[in-house]
């Protein structure tokens, strides 16, 4: 760590702080300079944070030399983690492709969706049985009566299932329902949930907050490990930013980034990173090609008449053909789908 | 609720959305222009949000004439609310001062930075038991004891006292303890919170997500409302933005414009929407100026030593400057500290 | 366009506009609803930007139904455009790849890069003589000498050149040594440059600004057109959003978005959209992928020592093993390198 | 400057920095720690940036310790600076108005715009002959006609002026028209005019680009000063975030901020800042209780009418009223309009 003193800092002010990194268990270190004072904390810097040095008046700026974060970092674990959902795999060289409706809206809806998902190669069924809506008069999700459904659905077509989970308290019951546990957007900083899917046993899907910078999504995913929990797939899904083209901004670049500071897999939701259908198969391919481990991809047997996300579902048809344009395009990485 | 077709869509298609429109109870429209068919849906157009239009294949885009809020929208209820937490006034004309530390550390600190706050002028209390922290390995509050001090100290001196609740679980024992619940700026989507807070009984004090739209935090509002809790302050604390000179970007715009479009009180936290000190008291003042009804303020008997938040904490001389700063400022403005 | 009234709008302001929008030639709709009144206009509405009606104390908003721009528009020009650079084509199905340092800084140096992309598949060879730089103190390129050199080794090699031009006073000067033109991000709105290279009878390359969105870059190219040029190639490089892990975020939904708008061949920037060498490579297989017309990399024969964008240059090596993984993957979708 | 090695860089590629960081008259410092290699330059580390370490593959990162402008710089100049237009006076505990319509449409416009201005306390008269303009359709300005009307107005009422430029080739004929020049938001980058006002002998009012970080202004200032030109007021008027709901994200934090770092005065323009005239007002104060220099504000005799930024001007009325609103706050803070 690195402390830039204020101008005109006093000899005292910068004692006192050596001192106080000394006292941490660090090496301080001196450096003056004919404009600024600046200090440096040599040691694992992470206990330094307690001390909060930014807030001594006499202090300019303190930089960081170490990421924030330690279990999640590929540094300490080099090789890249393979995470399964059911029978299928994520990282480490395998692609899984995750596939199905929004929502769970009634069974005959999600058995054809569920269907069109299969017949493209997807592995895992997803669809929400709680929905978190940005108003409160739109649909909220079936909650336990969707997570039967899902349950059922997956079982008849021998696909595993992953659902998002709202709030800590509902964990334990979707941990029964559903072979992985998604973590949204909006709760990538509800830190009570993040710990209590840390201790459920099952693997996470965690969602890319819309205002999450890499680092805050390395060290939510350092929730959930730092629980017990190292089962865990980091999704890229978009960030808000000023283009109202799309619904959010799909950075792509997050997934070769988020890959070479961290061993986990990275998969990569082309739906709600855009909002809309006709930027899906794009996005799908692109993300395929930047490195991804997979992909999350909404489609709905009809979703015209979806009871949410219509606009950025896939049609049946169109998800067969992502699914073959992703084979093709996979085998000449010398992967597959 | 304006429907603008593609170009190219069939008649057929047009007539399937007329009689849907007109099925969900709205009347509905048909304007044939010479490049686009548009359609229009008069009447309560949230209605129509259920059918989900913009998934139509046919449809280019859909355009709301409406608010998506209704109970926190000021067209229903023009009059200015006044929320009042212990003996404390926000909205219609009153303004109030609440202040600070970031977190209750002890006894002694929090004691301390109470009266500073007192001193001041601070009519409520705030400190956090249960900090959410980016990082797992950043102190992450007193919780239950946080709570008894809090309590404790804000009877000694005769302050109500406000304070996060971080997950619905929470919520009846913070509501215990505290005079009324904050809900952060990680939480303001965290629909399972909020709902819970408006079943509370308490005023509660919303502070307004990174990445939210004026209209998002208005949504959230509505949660509560709906849930049938109207005493509930807007905090505007800043989103996140391109910038990086400072913590957060505070957008003061958010003061007037949230008050035209809403009746609730509005708020702004300078301390979270700067980050650092020495902004506190220029923007405490521009609040005050562009029409706040109060103000969230942190402050700390010794910020250089504090757990969280030292770096934007104000030291208890420069609390009381703002004390006297803003009571001669809201005095040319007809109004009081 | 519909215009929506404000509640409470009296029957003769509403009169009012309904007279203003016929005297501009278009037909008038009036739509009284429950809660407000909306109003319609049909016909060619940009003519009513003239008018405009969102500055009027009684309308509370304006909303658009037809795009701001015409002649980039793939509406009025359905079939894609094909521009050619020399003997490089973009669009229409071909891709091209131009490559090169991101300054001219000497003969030896422009030389062996323009080698390393030559030998990598680019048809193209890009280099800066005039660098707008966000600092004063920084290398500001060549100017003219750079011009001489570019044009040198470009004929050397059997190459076409593009090079940026930064005010419209040096187009001509530009134009006789180069063969297509670039304007570059912090200039897409400076329109005196915008209708200079609409003059200049040379190809254009258009680069993203920072803070453009997809509306304004399709409008800054309308400007081009207007001036009586379409030999147009738009570049998506990255905009500036709260993402501080690269130098800015790329947006590559913006190629499928803008090849359905537009007519125009898209082209991507990853250099520059990423700023990190290590990224360049994943993000140009990402944008072939998605359906990219081209790519503008940046390469150069010794990176560590470059006076500009030296972090984001490829190697040599780097190159050559782009431009194989571009061809395989580009194969796989029926194109070719 | 600190230097960051990647893990694993050899004990060479050390080495090598060190010497390239002595050879450019630095100090080196060599700080081995346990997981990575730090290393420092002591010294005028603007010299660095030619250097460009960052560009070296064994560097992870470079973390700068000084600020990278010099002549903007409170530090080397600790003195508020004051700048003048005609008999107006900006910075140094003077607050001046400037105000007037968007655009010079005609002399009964202007002149009866720029009485309401000034009966309002408007020292200085603002108005556009160049208009720079998203769409190419739209008015683009009276251009030199627009010059000399507002000459003669400005004189008549004996206002001194001040117009944009927008492009280098224009600045003398500007010049020799206006008291001051503005260099619009987007071209704050356009270096080739930053430079032109630099050596234009004229003040210039610079105004803050919509994706320019505080240190982007500072530098863009910086060119202005380099080129001679001390006589320079800052501007902030908004940046592009996610926000919809106003044109701008008007960031009132950047007035105590830029006048933390630099000497140079200060003002704000909350008409573009926020695009709405009902936000005028509150932003206007809430700007000179921030501690701003100024404002510039648009008002229009008849905005409903206005060929350019209508809904964010103010009506006379409205200007005469926030004229006495700000006499008073200023007051209050020891300050006069």
């Amino acid at each position: 760590m690195i402390i830039v003193m204020k101008p005109g800092a006093s000899e005292h002010a910068v004692a006192t702080l050596l001192t106080r990194i000394e006292n941490a268990g660090l090496k301080p270190l001196h450096m003056p300079g004919a404009e600024r004072v600046v200090l440096g904390a040599l040691g694992d810097e992470r206990v330094l944070s307690e001390l909060a040095l930014d807030a001594d008046p006499n202090v300019e700026s303190v930089k960081p030399i170490l990421a924030p974060y330690k279990l999640v970092s590929r540094e300490l674990h080099p090789h890249d983690s393979i995470v399964a959902i059911g029978n299928a795999s994520f990282g480490g060289g395998r692609f899984g492709l995750i596939a199905g409706p929004c929502a769970v809206e009634n069974e005959a809806q999600l058995l054809a969706s569920a269907r069109a998902a299969k017949a493209a190669g997807a592995r895992v069924l997803r669809a929400g049985a709680y929905k978190p809506r940005t108003s409160p008069y739109a649909f909220q999700g079936l909650g336990l009566d969707g997570l039967d459904l899902l349950e059922q659905v997956g079982r008849e077509l021998g696909m595993p299932v992953v659902t998002e989970v709202i709030e800590s308290g509902d964990v334990d019951v979707v941990a029964r329902h559903a072979d992985a546990l998604q973590v949204g957007a909006r709760n990538m900083q509800n830190f009570a949930l993040l710990k209590a899917v840390g201790r459920a046993g099952k693997p996470v899907v965690l969602k890319r907050g819309m205002s999450a910078r890499i680092e805050d999504l390395l060290l939510a995913a350092e929730y959930v490990l730092a629980a017990g929990n190292d089962q865990l797939i980091l999704c890229e899904r978009g960030i808000r930013t000023f283009e109202t083209a799309t619904r959010n901004t799909l950075e792509l670049a997050a997934v070769p980034l988020l890959k070479a500071r961290s061993h986990l897999p990275v998969i990569v939701d082309p739906s709600h990173g855009t909002g809309l259908r006709e930027l899906v198969t794009p996005m799908s391919l692109a993300a395929a090609a930047a490195g991804a481990d997979g992909l999350m991809v909404e489609v709905h047997v009809d979703p015209a008449t979806a009871l949410s996300d219509g606009p950025q579902s896939l049609y049946p048809d169109q998800m067969l053909s992502l699914g073959k344009q992703l084979d093709a395009l996979l085998g000449v990485m010398g992967r597959a789908l």
